[in-house]
């Protein structure tokens, strides 16, 4: 059995995995009947549970904004979007606007039983055209949320979301953004209970985590475009790691990034090729976001890779 | 040196440390002349960071319900509050409603340049009275958020904090709900980047945060009526430990609390007493909260004090 074989054979999936693979069915049948392209979006950090009754876990840094920011990007440019992503972390169109920023947004004109509550009209120019998008996108049934929060979690989503994605072939699109752990610790070594600090300072041995994107590319979808993700914090060896996994996995496009920079430059690296994808000065003031940029890029790819491998 | 000195003396404070600290001296000065009753709560997990330039870090388990549904009821009973919880963990009233719900709520009227946005008829019920208290609290400035994420930042804002509600003696609560790490990795110990999986699986090897509770008790709030919270998830150790603490750190009350059914009960440790709270099935289906019960009765057992140790 191969690793990552095991790594489902010893994990059971999470609690309500048969509701969201009826959800990824009918939402994958539904579009593909439509002729649609689709994009799968993962999103934010996974967690590795160091107790069977969590309460201590080893997290991945992740707030989720590439992957919330993308996703509108790929609906505004025509795409239907699964958007699996960590519990919590940000969603597309609410990620503009925190709890209080709504709060603080809402005017209430107490009535009695004629109360109602507007929107105050200095903010109604910025929420409307994100409503509007919200609200195209729901009504249309053109985004489907799924949400994980451990790495197991993740495991059994990804799976399920690709075995449904195959049928739509080339036309399937893999933007793997999320923040997947690399350790992990095994059940069998788990203690049941919280870990208690009187017995002193303890030892968290971890395990590889194994690499999904063999399977994924190989057997799950392999007609399909697949775009991962590399972050690092030291530059000298980022473009040597994004070329690395290409080798290894064969899938048709690294998108390299510095955890520091990440939000003004990332590298695209190809078989053959690796250009900077980055935004101007006088852009960032401007509010342009780099996904703005990345997802157009990414769309001219997958656009090309339809014209030579239509069916 | 006290292993607390020593973890200040090699933790550098946050870099929005001093911001906070104008916040807290102003908002406690300010309602220290008017007389008020205040309570400090610590609500949502800490972080502990593996990296320097943090990709991994470790979490506790805590979406901060219990601190931030508190935080209303104290509201609710005249306290001012000031709430130092964790960043993205849930706050009071905005807790009732995820961002997607927000969006829901809402209708957008495109007219143009007179486009308004109103929330529907139906969901006005519901948030009328979230906002008519949320309103009430944000322009009396009876609520102060103040946020942390890592450990060293929860340290450095619980001492900048106490060091504020000082003035208010014998008539400051603290209400001590946040989650808080056991364990930590020492700064020299710490790898500057990313860990890289390709170097075989780590071991993490972890120190002891050291307990807050004896200084904040014997120094810096010493006339302050203190209720710290213990969340096991073996039943059998949960009242023996809070009376541990209680002998330990001399403060006024533990609230003791098993992760499986911490919405259900809760059980109140003093020096000489113990008693369960918590609600009925029937309450539970009339949507009440314990943390309502929980607060009624710390204020009971503030109230009594206060009569005993009124200056």
């Amino acid at each position: 059995m191969s690793h990552w074989e095991e790594f489902y054979a010893t994990h059971l999936p999470p609690t309500d995995f048969e509701d969201n693979r009826i959800l990824l069915k009918e939402f994958c049948e539904r579009h593909k009947k439509a002729g649609e392209r689709i994009v799968l979006i993962t999103s934010g950090g996974t967690t590795v549970p160091l107790e069977h009754n969590t309460v201590r876990f080893v997290d991945n840094f992740s707030a989720g904004t590439r992957g919330a920011a993308s996703a509108e990007y790929f609906l505004e440019h025509g795409y239907v979007v699964i958007f699996m992503h960590r519990l919590k972390s940000l969603e597309p169109f609410t990620r503009h606007f925190s709890g209080q920023k709504f709060m603080d947004m809402l005017e209430l004109h107490d009535q009695g039983p004629n109360t109602s509550i507007t929107v105050k009209p200095d903010s109604v120019d910025v929420l409307a055209p994100v409503l509007a998008s919200y609200k195209h996108a729901q009504e249309g049934g053109r985004v489907l949320y799924v949400t994980f929060t451990t790495v197991s979690d993740y495991f059994w989503l990804l799976r399920a979301a690709c075995e449904c994605l195959a049928i739509f072939e080339t036309k399937a699109l893999l933007f793997l953004a999320a923040a997947v752990s690399d350790f992990y610790v095994p059940s069998n070594e788990m203690p049941t209970h919280k870990i208690q600090s009187g017995a002193g300072a303890p030892t968290i041995q971890l395990q590889l985590v194994p690499k999904l994107l063999a399977p994924l590319v190989n057997l799950w979808v392999p007609h399909a475009f697949v775009v991962s993700f590399k972050l690092e914090t030291d530059e000298s060896i980022l473009i040597v790691k994004a070329r690395d996994s290409l080798n290894k996995y064969k899938h048709k496009l690294v998108i390299g990034n510095m955890l520091q920079t990440r939000r003004q430059k990332v590298v695209f690296v190809t078989k053959d090729t690796s250009f900077e994808v980055s935004l101007t000065r006088e852009q960032m003031l401007n509010g342009m976001e780099i996904e703005d940029s990345i997802v157009t890029n990414v769309i001219t790819n997958h656009t090309e890779f339809l014209k030579t491998h239509q069916y």
